[in-house]
């Protein structure tokens, strides 16, 4: 692209680095702001360098935090021995929206994942080992996603935690709510059937 | 969406204000920039801050500018006589792409729509029809997009142009190079066989 404009030129190649953009949306987004007040150009170029600059992850559960421990794990309220083990903020965001969870929770920060060269050692799990050990953990659930990479992630930190005697759990596989059984996978409905839980359970988590 | 960072809130939300970008994809472009490196987000903080504060519009065509008077029009080697008429920048790095026009542009900076409340007024009319009365005009090339509302905003300044004297014209509707003539619109098609031209002229132009 030939600009008229080389601050046009500079704008449009630095926000075509951002993942999903590209040069043309990347012009129209620098093109929507120069009809926009400056007060908004301001107020996002601020917004972004005080995120990079202000944001630190909590000490004890390595989630995005303002402070140096998160509002969750400084909460008197949630129960601290019950650790929930998820991949990143956005799970824990939307655990917390269902209002289902009262524990706490360890944000790995990704899973294991070879191809991407994400191996333990990228994680937080030795941390979580040092909690599970240093702490009164009753129980440790994890949440990862379902795919090939989580199970593995789920499987190698397992496999860690066994030695030390402390209850594991995994969220529930299975038929979403609302979901039609004639188009459910059939990995998935097998694998509903096998984990098929007493008729009381079902009614009382309702 | 309940975050655990007011800064990542506050920068999410200023994220989503961009056209076509939600709060899910505001949230994934602000975890993206956390895992680069400091030096990204300043580098585009300071992109968009310095191009809302410096880009100009260009005294003689109002093209976006660095500069007073912009790269084109300070140019001796373009013909200043010819004038294209165009809707924004785009359309003139388009035109510019193409490698065959020589003259100056003059950028109307929007079309007559009066459902988004644009105009005459708002527009850059006024001051081509000054620059015609001032300047030797030999040929206004109308080259807006083939739409009902540029046509209107063709036809508006055309009227005020033909007292003027000068000589005005529009870039050619067809079919377009490369396209099956089967599966060309019949408006289109219809047209393009009132325009038919001379074939030396279409030889020649090839």
């Amino acid at each position: 692209m030939d600009f008229s404009s080389k601050l046009l030129e500079n704008a449009v190649q630095e926000i075509s680095q951002l993942p999903g953009i590209g040069k043309r949306t990347a012009l129209r987004l620098a093109l929507h702001l120069l009809k926009q007040p400056l007060q908004q150009s301001q107020a996002i170029s601020k917004a972004i360098t005080e995120l990079r600059e202000g944001v630190v992850f909590c000490s004890t559960c390595h989630n995005l935090s303002d402070t140096e421990l998160c509002e969750i794990c400084a909460s008197q309220k949630r129960n601290k021995s019950l650790v929930c083990v998820v991949e990143d903020i956005r799970d824990v965001m939307a655990i917390e929206n269902t209002g289902q969870f009262n524990g706490v929770y360890h944000v790995l920060g990704g899973i294991i994942s070879p191809m991407d060269g994400i191996g333990p050692q990228d994680l937080t799990i030795q941390s979580l080992l040092d909690k599970v050990k240093r702490e009164e953990i009753s129980e440790i659930i994890f949440a990862l996603s379902a795919t090939m990479e989580a199970d593995t992630t789920n499987f190698y930190i397992y496999k860690l935690l066994t030695p030390l005697g402390v209850k594991t759990s995994t969220i529930a596989r299975g038929i979403p709510v609302g979901d039609d059984l004639e188009f459910t996978d059939e990995v998935t409905l097998g694998r509903s059937i096998l984990a098929r839980v007493p008729f009381e359970t079902s009614i009382s988590k309702s």
